[in-house]
């Protein structure tokens, strides 16, 4: 694992803020899979005893506005914010179900298989060691059975920027200096990514 | 940048606690070099005024204890933690200036070139806009000329394990757990270091 140490650099997209909607073409379709917390952690328990841990996959995609990098975030009933991702399926591997994750949620057309998006290194994994809210950048001591993990890839925004969102979601570009350890509003896995990515340098793409 | 995922594997050394003072021969010697923060501050004006940006390195070097990852830092005067590391010359590389200062602050003697330390990935940066206190892992829209940029690199313990440190220093091993968003204690990068650790899965060393 170890070796000598590189620039790290990545090319992200630049996008003026009055361009976002018109350059990254963003519809709604009849998608839903939304749950409340305790729908959800009800949901998780059964899952969990069926099937042994989750395992999710989540896309980091990054845009350039005024010069600063900017985190696409799928927004659910104007409160929830979520990286685009899912579960795995099981047998799945982390980079196809991401991807099929990926074009169902915002590909440019419904019947997408994923194969435009192009998954790039893993940045971090979060645990989680019971069925409740917390979760951890590691194995907590003594967690023998974790009941989640959740791994974050950095993902290449396609060239067609063209996105179909659920209906109850909107897609929003929101910078790295407000996402940064705002736990509160963006939860733990979120407000860590600008941490996540800063050994990166990002450089424009000219459009 | 953008490659296929692969699994990271790091290997730590494993150790029992009571062997951390035994196996790791911890010897003081009679280097300083620790400065109160109002004085830190009035150098960082005068270097900056003098040379630019101050570029730091670090070094993240992990031990096994209880079979969870443990992290090295230096405590100054029971106070203050640091990761082992210091400020990079001008025109000097982060290996070699990382290699320097780990030969400096823990090395098995006080003449070490730093050759038996394996410089591994940088895993973030730290961007100081100003000559305050606050830093960003990323650099703050609108700030064209930040003070300090501190760069942490994942660092291989050599096989040899002993270690000189300062006289005015101790050498702990704090496991991830305690250190994980304990801003108050360890302050902003070190309490980020197990995020930064999380894409790793840990494997022991037999020793």
């Amino acid at each position: 694992m170890i070796c000598h140490p590189s620039p790290n650099i990545f090319k992200t997209l630049p996008l003026r803020r009055k361009e976002f909607k018109s350059r990254l073409h963003i519809e709604k379709n009849n998608h839903s899979g939304v749950f409340t917390t305790a729908s959800r952690n009800s949901c998780t328990k059964k899952n969990y005893a069926a099937r042994g841990i989750r395992t999710s996959v989540e896309a980091v995609l990054l845009v350039e506005l005024f010069k600063h990098p900017h985190l696409l975030l799928l927004q659910v009933r104007n409160s929830i914010y979520k990286l685009p991702g899912g579960r795995l399926r099981p047998g799945e591997s982390d980079v196809d179900g991401l991807k099929r994750k990926l074009a169902r949620k915002l590909s440019v057309n419904e019947d997408g298989d994923g194969s435009e998006w192009e998954v790039g290194e893993c940045l971090g994994m979060w645990w989680r060691p019971d069925f409740e809210t917390l979760v951890y950048p590691f194995l907590p001591p003594n967690v023998k059975q974790p009941k989640e993990c959740t791994k974050v890839f950095l993902v290449k925004l396609p060239a067609s920027r063209k996105f179909i969102v659920p209906k109850n979601m909107r897609l929003l570009a929101v910078p790295l200096c407000q996402v940064h350890e705002n736990h509160k509003t963006y939860g733990q896995i979120i407000s860590g990514v600008p941490q996540l990515l800063s050994k990166f340098s990002f450089n424009m793409i000219e459009s």
